[in-house]
């Protein structure tokens, strides 16, 4: 069974919730109360389809039961529910935002980093030249205060919340434009002479339920200012690959991105050749992103207590603010 | 091509760091400086397998040179060497070390931990408790003094290392029986009641080049004193794979090891069934060990600035002492 089946997975779950044989009137009446309404021929054909697939067997008078298949095929589902693979967590998040880039509207997506209300004075500039440097996402930001929540993040008393904007924001851009991207790894690339040089550290997005660069910063992996000021460091940055027919429109679409503050990729490959030595398949084209989160590495290179949750939430892109008016607003945060 | 065959990516990197069409007499020199002794037939044997691959080609009275393939096979071959994943590592690993567990003789594996000196005397009372709950690798440990080398690593002036038995010895054990074992994942495990209870964090091995328990130790994600002290906790753990009908074999090894301070294995599962909700195919069993460097996290959680290296090398069982004999050795690490 495909897992992207919804609707037979959620028979599966009303079965093993139930624990008893059920009748497809009762299943289709289970359904309705989750929202999900079928005819009670539709919930026929997906039962016949479990049937077949060993999930499910009909007992005579008594209705469907789950086979042991089926209890493992529900138990599978609930821990990758639960611990979530980023790359599902990526795609779900990219369907979700409507940023439309013509209108310059809708949703964007943003990392949210909670900053103690006490280090508010010195935010700006250890943010400000990463966003210089341009080895970040963009170069807009949004403020949260206390009690203001974002996505699954509520903002505790006693700090701000930071948002940076994502970089799978780019992904949601180019999906809405019929552009499919595959974001591969999160990695830790060594930027030598400002310009970025190799990955030294890979977390293939498919096999983690943490965001590498989450990771890279709680670690003190991350050398962010160093990269910025310096011209050599370590910064957070992701590896992307589309099909190579559609470089002339990504490139084009970014051109307008970098316009409106929502630029982040680094570096673009070419057709089927490998980047910084990632190999890339024929009729392929890779690019490399700067994370979201490296302004807010900064913070923590600096000793400053942040805690951040990548890919937490959408906001409107209205909300955004230039991170030039950072200090500004943080100036008047405690009041 | 595949990339097991190491003799013949050995010969595209000769051909793709000459840069000139060579022949295969001069292969044949080139292979034997590097330590590989092969015919020159079998040196054209293996050149006819590489044209055919399409990852070189032969020029009348040059010899072969790369075709642009070939120096693509090099490159991926090469960052991944670099850059290099777990998976990649553990087996290596797994497969150099020669403890006998009959003979109770031969090499195993270790992690090392560079702890500063200034705080070997809380170092005992610190770990004793994670050895003691038996959530950590075996009841042995290893410790080195500065200038001292352990695989990679070198202890540096002001710090000691303390060794620990890394859980991909209990690998190692079995490959040399016979027992093909598969390293999944490694995950935050969440311990209730004294017990392994779920995972909230995975890290597959074949899709990181950072080693997911360093990983979480340095994020202070692991809460193993609470774990080991209290019953409740965050620990390392990994998530493994043997053949179904390896488990008696296994079973009664792990029993002996146990003996010899070496035992790892925290829950076994049943034959193709679900462990702590991870699904297992048909035919095959999970169990979950507890990662070597739960005893050192106690150390990072207490405010101990400690650097560790899994997976850092392989030394004798012979030099690793009961974890008890910890409190006079480093009472006299100074000396």
């Amino acid at each position: 069974m495909e897992t992207s089946d919804a609707k037979r997975l959620l028979i599966l779950k009303i079965l093993s919730e139930e624990d008893q044989p059920l009748s497809s009137q009762v299943i289709k009446e289970r359904l309705q109360e989750r929202g999900t309404s079928l005819s009670e021929r539709t919930v026929r054909f997906h039962m016949l389809a479990l049937d077949k697939a060993g999930l499910t067997e009909y007992k005579e008078k008594k209705g469907r039961y789950l086979t042991a298949d089926g209890y493992k095929e529900v138990a599978r589902n609930q821990v990758y529910d639960r611990v979530g693979f980023l790359s599902s967590r990526i795609d779900e998040l990219s369907y979700q935002m409507n940023f439309n880039w013509k209108k310059r509207s809708g949703t964007v997506l943003v990392n949210v980093s909670l900053v103690p209300l006490e280090n508010s004075s010195v935010v700006y500039h250890l943010m400000a030249p990463i966003f210089e440097s341009g080895l970040t996402m963009g170069q807009k930001v949004a403020v949260f205060r206390p009690g203001e929540k974002v996505g699954d993040v509520e903002i505790p008393e006693g700090y701000f919340g930071m948002g940076t904007v994502c970089s799978i924001t780019l992904n949601g851009v180019y999906l809405r434009c019929g552009i499919p991207v595959t974001s591969v790894f999160g990695g830790l690339l060594e930027v030598s002479g400002s310009r970025p040089d190799r990955f030294s550290a890979i977390i293939n997005y498919n096999g983690t339920s943490l965001d590498p660069l989450e990771i890279f910063i709680s670690s003190g992996m991350t050398d962010c200012r160093k990269a910025a000021e310096a011209g050599h460091g370590f910064i957070g940055a992701s590896f992307r690959e589309i099909p190579a027919s559609s470089l002339d429109q990504v490139s084009d679409i970014h051109q307008q991105l970098i316009e409106m503050g929502l630029g982040g990729i680094l570096k673009m490959g070419y057709s089927g050749h490998s980047l910084l030595e990632i190999p890339v398949a024929d009729g392929r084209i890779g690019f490399i992103t700067a994370g979201g989160l490296n302004s807010v590495a900064a913070l923590a290179e600096s000793g400053i207590s942040v805690r951040s949750r990548a890919l937490s939430g959408l906001i409107e892109y209205k909300k955004l603010i230039p991170y030039t008016d950072l200090y500004e607003v943080l100036r008047h945060i405690h009041a």
